[in-house]
């Protein structure tokens, strides 16, 4: 008998679920094996479309950045010709910053960088360095803010509103914090839209069993692509005043808006102009990365949170709990500064710098558009607009045999969908089970990363494979 | 009345205390602010001995290993002549390792060259790249195996064994995790050993309130500095098999050891020479790093963890929570794999890449030394050998009414020491009990970090405080 064994271990971490590297992407991985063992398959390449990573799937890094950060790792290029004097100037800043000239500890100067970020982001409105923590990407950042929100037990413990579909990152967090989820859900005929009506609803009825304490919104959405208006922000704000709730804004996707007439609004920005009735009360946590938008450096793991009207000795025990974890990796910090502060319009890397940003952006705002109108196409998969973020979660119509002959699998009826279109096609996209839907809806999220000519490959496959899929189970 | 206050905020996480980043290192940061605003002081400069951040003391970075992180940050450079080949192919190994040739995804060789790297050093006792974990440090993987460990209520909660003297992430991962702390003592008479006997004595006393399941050892240790031997470790994985406990074996300074006579074994080797009665069943996990030996590369947050006899089943539930968390920073994984497979006799770096790892390890190894010769000469101050790691935990007389007059001031005794010693000096160290001592004993914790001459400064007024703090209070 093992002293760690499953009866044995943590029974929170068991009942953790994390489908976007779930057992759909493992197989994936053991097809890519058997392809490059000579197995016969329908196809040549397995196209992974599960994950939003944007390298991964092609995307240049910017140049700028990158420069930096050689520069920073080996400081000798600083005598180095090649490199442009903003970069060099970049990285002797950001050396300078760190303690003993090398990439030893935090520079304290980037939390000031991200404070002018935020405030330029939001017209002017004043940022504190002291509200800003930089974190491991912002997945380490969300589960610190819930971690520290968690407490009481049976009915007072604490209960977080999540949207579903969601990130599945939160509905893993409070399972490990055992912590109570409490479901909203988006409205799928209004473009994936939050109706604060249902957050009514939902809290009413969490408010039988537990203590609801959080409410946490992704925006621009994850996995739904669905970019909220103002008026939306300022309900969801209101109903969080109301209820006394603490806000949490993933605000990851801030630049990737594609759709005309939508444009992201920040949490902070909308609650300062809604006055100091709600601006001197709401509790904020906002949160970043430098893994999306037109940067898409996931493997460098950045981020921060910016906390608003946080109480002071909360924020002694956040900052004494950060310190434990040690600091943010120094490359990842190092290129958050140079995301928050990148080059200006008087420095030699300027245009280069907006040509690929403006690049990066662009190609990505056409495949949102060829995403949804190709899918839309297909009899039986009704996709709504990809207004912003880098995923569809597009509806499916399953035949009730296949929906039959998925249960005599036990398996999710999208599982079963996703799981032929690997085997078939070599298509890799993650079953809606994994995000949460309502019952007897199906759906899978696709990212919209795929380079354009494998993009469109992957459309046409899953117009061919739908097709085929339906007819198989008539 | 804030949603998020002291009152309301998890009470596990209020539990913790971090003393090597606590309130007299926030009293450093208050004064270096002051001396630069001009305030007059009876010294230029805080000199910093609290944490084992190498670089931020002066340590200079290893060539290799930077050139080839700024070769894969900007792998434009791979054509310039100034880059060594070796250095090219290593940066060229690891991108093509990678999703996209970019720094996006988590490479799978470095696996495989970390079980090499186990291999080798260990006499060639196999290792299964499937055992080996990559983490954001060494802290990131520890933490993580103490949340798969604990479960239970009461009576039944997970008890996990550390030393006292200790490394405080432990005690705060278990603060946080709600499980119990089983202290051991070292033997500070005999170097700070480890004494089965003491085990035996903890283990016993915690079956009465909990279930102890886990044994911690931080080898070479921190923060005492001592070196086991190969008798001890073979005694206390006996101890762990007829205990049923899971070990845990923290081996980030494997390359620090200074004192004749003394050599690091790990556990994994000594485990397999003890024979299969052993090696098939007592679970081990151990923990390496790129923040300590001769690297010392804090900043990039690289480590990995191998486990050895782990339940298939919990390798699947690790496996997935390693995914929520994300993979560590892709930079972080560049070093480690740097770390793993350095230059070779053969490729054209190696001369300098040992030069100037000998340079490092003798640098440390002089001023281990320096450090008790010079600390011994106090009376008052009993320091044992550092025989290995970054510190040194030497034991102070403190005379009555020094005590008294700490306790006045509701601070421990050698709180109120090193207080005094950062207001009057400008040293900042960390008091022992901030890593547990016995009672009525008083230490404090300082690094061997600082260059050789600000060490011989540090230690001649720690000297000259001693005696003068000694003579105040008699």
């Amino acid at each position: 008998m093992l002293v760690l064994n499953v009866d044995t271990m943590n029974p929170n971490v068991k009942r953790i679920e994390y489908a976007v590297r779930g057992p759909i992407v493992q197989r994936a991985v053991q097809i890519e094996k058997e392809l490059k063992e000579g197995v016969k398959k329908p196809f040549t390449e397995v196209i992974k479309a599960n994950i939003g990573d944007a390298h991964a799937m092609g995307q240049k890094p910017i140049t700028f950045f990158r420069q930096v950060i050689a520069l920073c790792a080996y400081p000798d290029l600083l005598e180095d010709d090649k490199f442009p004097e903003d970069a060099k100037n970049r990285a002797r800043r950001i050396l300078q910053a760190c303690g003993g000239g090398s990439l030893g500890e935090t520079p304290l100067v980037i939390r000031q960088d991200v404070a002018k970020y935020i405030e330029k982001r939001d017209s002017g409105i004043p940022s504190n360095p002291d509200d800003i923590y930089l974190s491991t990407g912002a997945s380490d950042a969300i589960v610190t803010m819930l971690k520290l929100l968690t407490s009481g037990e049976g009915k007072t413990r604490t209960g977080v509103m999540i949207s579903i579909p969601q990130y599945p990152l939160y509905s893993a967090a409070l399972a490990e914090l055992a912590a109570v989820q409490i479901s909203y859900y988006l409205d799928e005929d209004k473009c994936w839209s939050l109706d604060v009506n249902e957050l009514r609803r939902a809290v009413k009825a969490a408010r039988e069993h537990c203590n609801p304490r959080a409410l946490c919104i992704i925006n621009p959405g994850n996995p739904t692509g669905q970019v909220q208006n103002r008026q939306c922000i300022e309900d969801v704000i209101r109903f969080a005043a109301e209820e006394h709730l603490f806000l949490m804004a993933d605000e990851v996707y801030q630049d990737n808006v594609y759709m005309e007439g939508c444009q992201f609004h920040s949490f902070k920005k909308v609650l300062f102009e809604m006055g100091s009735e709600y601006s001197s009360v709401v509790e904020l946590a906002s949160f970043h990365s430098t893994s999306k938008c037109y940067m898409g450096e996931c493997g460098f793991r950045g981020g921060y949170m910016e906390v608003i009207n946080m109480d002071p000795d909360v924020k002694l025990q956040l900052t004494k709990l950060v310190s434990v974890q040690l600091c943010p990796s120094i490359p990842g910090q190092a290129l958050l500064d140079l995301v928050v502060n990148p080059p200006q319009p008087d420095e030699p890397s300027y245009a280069t710098f907006i040509k690929e940003r403006t690049a990066n952006l662009h190609i990505l705002s056409e495949k949102a558009k060829m995403t949804e109108q190709v899918l839309n196409t297909v009899p039986g998969i009704h996709c709504n607009p990809v207004q912003g973020a880098m995923y569809t979660f597009p509806r499916l119509t399953l035949p009730e045999k296949a929906i039959n002959a998925a249960k005599e699998q036990e398996q999710a009826p999208d599982m079963f969908y996703c799981m032929k279109l690997l085997e078939e096609m070599g298509i890799c996209l993650v079953p809606g089970s994994g995000f949460g839907q309502r019952d007897g809806t199906y759906h899978f999220r696709m990212t919209i990363l795929p380079a354009t000519e494998k993009l469109k490959i992957v459309l046409e496959k899953i117009r061919e494979f739908h097709k085929r899929f339906t007819e198989e189970f008539s």
